[in-house]
């Protein structure tokens, strides 16, 4: 099985970016943790971020058709990016959102979410360990699929 | 340490209502796998259900006062009960929110949320498996601020 | 066959309640006259009245499931509950919904209704006579459905 | 006593249009039922369709101050005809206003009604036997008024 | 003569909830102090709270019809409440509308007020103290109409 | 000079339509107190009423084109037709709109017009009287352009 | 018979002020034509401009309250003034609203006043003619109404 | 294989109105150049054009049902006319939309259109050479869904 | 300890003005009441009315900051003047707005205040009395805050 | 005469990408047959297809200057992207905005276009074809402004 | 040359005024700068601060007239002064409006400016250094269109 | 100390894009203009330009946290980007936004801003000049904060 992970802008300025609204551990802890993880459960896990909207569309294309989940934390582009939403639907993958803060406490314009509604579900306010959870939501998700 | 969870009106339903929506188990059903993991972590949980939005009130001032956390899934009353709300505002009690099904892919009044805001995080669309995700949630939170 | 009526907030009081706007007839006038009819299409009927939120929850998940369809007129909470809708849903049965007053020479919040989009139909300004067209609907509508 | 009974744009073609959506009987159908129902209140019955605001507003300019109470489905032009409401207060004659599918789960733009809030009443939603609602509606309201 | 005065969910905590913004006195302050004005004017107090919208209404709909006058805070439901609106309407009495803090300094949601176009007036932002200016104003109501 | 003056919708009722609010007079009494004044100025007035906004459009397309300047109460289709204005457009012609009522007082939805920004100007709320006042203003108009 | 006319702020550079909007003729030579019809309907005027609302107010609350009618342009306090409106009402006075240009070719926030639903009508778009327009307007009105 | 083309209010008027905004042909020019492409592919063309909202609504209720396919510029009832609308999804009929202008260069009420969501698709901005481009795609439709 | 009592446009037409609505008492007779009640708390009064926005404005620049507190009804000004909303804040100067009758039952542009988010608290409804019940409020809250 | 053929952001996948909305056929198919169309007028065509809003900006501002015209379906870039509007119009080319789907049958954000009022015109809902009309188009335009 | 200064409502309290957001520094501190600044530059500055509406406009048309260019910060006058736009365009001046503070941060009333699209431009955040630069900016463009 | 440059879409074309909207001048000639300035301060300039939202933030993390201030103008990406705005966000760096053109005279997309509430101030409307009172306003930021 396998799940890839796709992280938008500027989450590669994780640790370093405002750590007190998105906590002092770096992306690539969160992906030692998840590893950890995936080995108990065997699931081959590909990690990606950029601060590209094309290139998030193009490895989704190419890698998404390939993989059986995905978890997303689409950043900033959670409220913008109709074109990743499309580029997701073009792979028809399955596929968790994720947010370290609880964006309904901040600004009126990071409500809106391109992927809410097409996404199994979502994952706020848990700080890093929403990865965790997100984690856990979709190996669930794909068990009560028979995927698993 | 003990942790309540609340569930709002017609969550009693659960099992009987809508099952394509909202699955075949019972609300005694996740009681029962949460009270398993409960017990791996040495946490005292009291269960609520009640279609009564005076009753949640009621419940949540006498035993939320006595308690660590919280999970509620408020049902409907999660998109008109500013009384809820204020009911866990005065006992300052840590909170996740939980929805079974994905909210956003539902009715328009259904996006809106008295919690969202007040709450750690939210778990919305994982069906009954997001009340262990907000279990967890609450669980790892409360690692984080040295209470556990 | 079996029909259950239910009156939520204030409409115990009719009659008393601003007569000229809800004539002098009390809510037990309404019954009698139902009943009456009633009894020419061998139908049982079940009153309730409640300014309770959760009982007519209450009432309608256990009576609900039990009946061949619903008259409702859910007062002012025809405006605000989302949860007398769920439950509703939850049991899974046809009904009419009727206002006394014409609700749109109204207040504008009277003009939202919980229940007219999953209602068979509604009867709005007929006064108490409301109740005798939305109990010929009912029936109107169930013979159709071949259950009388 | 007379009473008319006005039909707007495209319900001459009930039974054709759309059938799963407005039953498979035609006008004429219900205009027998009706003459029917009128015979035992001894009541006269006007009939008039018309595809045309304007023709709609002559016929209830002329044949409505002679009347005594109309019924009307305003088809299509229950949304966007300022002009058939004034015509109707220009005679200022009792009215009930009457939908054969229930409108409200529809298109967004079928809940605007120009009529609701000058009609003694609206009957939405019960198929072609609203029709039947609709005139005992009438006849009860001059009743109540001593018209008859 | 007698005046009833109403408080609406969570009011029963005061002195307890976030005493920053609600203070730090309770309910039963408030009410000695109010008895103890009452006194002076000759006039019956009888006091009530609850959590349950439908409780409120019950207590209205039997103590206020036998009373002159009402104080009523109703808490949260002052935004979502169109029963208790009802409720008051029915028994038809003169009230004032008060409020401990000042709401326009917060949420949004706390703008609205089913009840401030139908009371005498309102009384915002004073603290505890707002009951006491209130019970004033009633009182300075009924002598202007003859009823003290 | 030539001068069309349009009437739509009900306007042939007038004296008998609520005259509280139109008032006694008849759009043939208009006619003649018009016909009165061109005379002095040496003016063609050619009337048309109807209730039927193809008629309308009719009209004006054909007379339109030959006539020097237009007074137009369009009646309820003020608010709602684009037709009557790409008419008018389509023939080019400078006019004046008059409205009987002051239509600021009245419903919202009559305070759309779809003429207002393409006339010369608006007359609204002198009663029949404003027909004088419009027909003075188009006049003066026309002399200020040299047409007279 | 008094009649007052009452010019708001920048109508002082009539002549001066974007000509090809308002024209080349000043406040100036406006009041000598109104004199000039005054004369002949021996009704006394009393001209007035101010760029101040405290002085509009001013004037109105005292020569208002002897003045038989008046003619307001209100210039950009049209869209802004409500302390105009109210000192209008406190004077109890009837009065027609007049604009040089047609305000709703133009910007969007100069279609609202706060004086068109109190004024008797509104004379917009005719240059300054419109002056005359309305001056016409206010005598037929107290004409009708017995005043004069 | 049989085409309706129907053409909405002012389309008479093309050549005529506003020619630098429609162009310098007339309809009857369009006309021509239609049949002659028709007669390529052997399709038979009725053409219709009516000031009158009812005279198309009788219109498609009559050649609709007995026709292929539509073209239809329904003019400025694009934006008004719902009856139009259910008079085309009485009949069943696929049809294309055609707009001479780039109606989103224009008035931001010329931007709804009551047929966009049931047409097979629309052709704005081409000029008169939208009808042919409108005939092509028709032609395409109903190739590719075997109807030729 | 000073307070002063501003009251804005209109205010001096008290007792004159619209008496139905505001009473038949001049702002004299306000004045004096209050200085009544001034006395027993040793409290010096300077009243200021004006219906110039500026003339306001100096006022509270100039008194403002020698004063303890301030009462103020800005009459219509409280739905437009920021100008006002800002000059208090720049003295820095508690105090209580006050509305002679219930704002909102009026219309809806007088629903918006700038000055009740930064106000201690709002009186409105009470007729002139509310004035004492300002006076009383900003008595109470100089003593909490031990400036009394 | 050269065409440039743009295609925004995931219609690389076309004919993999949910096939039942945008249909089996690949870019590639749609290329050859302009290419085969293109040939008969004797135009250069230059495709061009990203998923980087950047890169279609960069080649539009490079091959945009040196084409004569221009045929976009600018994908989900359609309703998020000022950017490339503005390198459009940053080098003035004609172009012609065309969509397979018939993008107001499907979500309310798709209607939302930052190219239709600056375009010649929109082709929209006809599949692949919509591809040909667009050529058809764009060569009828440059013909009619002299260009070809 | 000559450049007038307008100060908006408040503005005199510089300095005295919420200094935490607009700076120790006086008003008449701006002013030493700007004269120091504009001696360099050989043009005569003309300084004005009001807080009355009326006299900003009064002095705008005097001085205006004969001046070639103007700063201005309209204070709170900024978002509801339409008479003072009129004002500036009646006199036709170039200008540059300046706020002290970054209004985006503030109050959402603070957003609107009935100056903003027929200023040159604004310069919004920088303190009272935010006036040097509107200097500087009304230099470059009088140089850039010849006037210095 | 350090300041970087940053200019979104399109600028590259400055010069040749709508030149009688944004000057004739090149952004190598604005460049020019910026390093003679910057010079005089002592200041290292770093220019960047980039049609590539993921680039701009890209070169903003990296080069940003080494800078003491940026000024930006964002292009079309102001009105779009959120993800620019937390990559400024994430290395915490001063910043002035400038616009060429006055942006509020233009579509009304172009009025929302992601960066006016975060940035020091903004400059608007003063051509290419704009950047260097930017410049000016940068420096003087960073000298008041002790940062020159």
């Amino acid at each position: 099985m396998k799940i890839i992970i796709v992280n938008g802008p500027n989450l590669n300025m994780l640790g370093k970016r405002e750590p007190d609204k998105y906590g002092k551990k770096s992306l690539n802890y969160i992906e030692k943790i998840l590893l950890d993880k995936a080995k108990k459960f065997k699931v081959d896990l590909i990690f990606f971020q950029s601060n590209h909207e094309g290139e998030i569309i193009d490895f989704i294309q190419k890698e998404g058709a390939k993989a059986d989940g995905m978890l997303i934390n689409p950043g900033a582009y959670t409220h913008t990016s109709i074109a990743i939403r499309d580029a997701i639907l073009s792979v028809n993958i399955p596929f968790v959102e994720v947010h370290i803060t609880n964006i309904y406490k901040r600004e009126k314009f990071r409500r809106r979410s391109y992927f809410k509604d097409i996404s199994i579900g979502q994952i706020v306010g848990f700080g890093i360990y929403g990865y965790v959870l997100a984690f856990y939501g979709i190996i669930n998700f794909l068990k009560k699929n028979g995927k698993v």
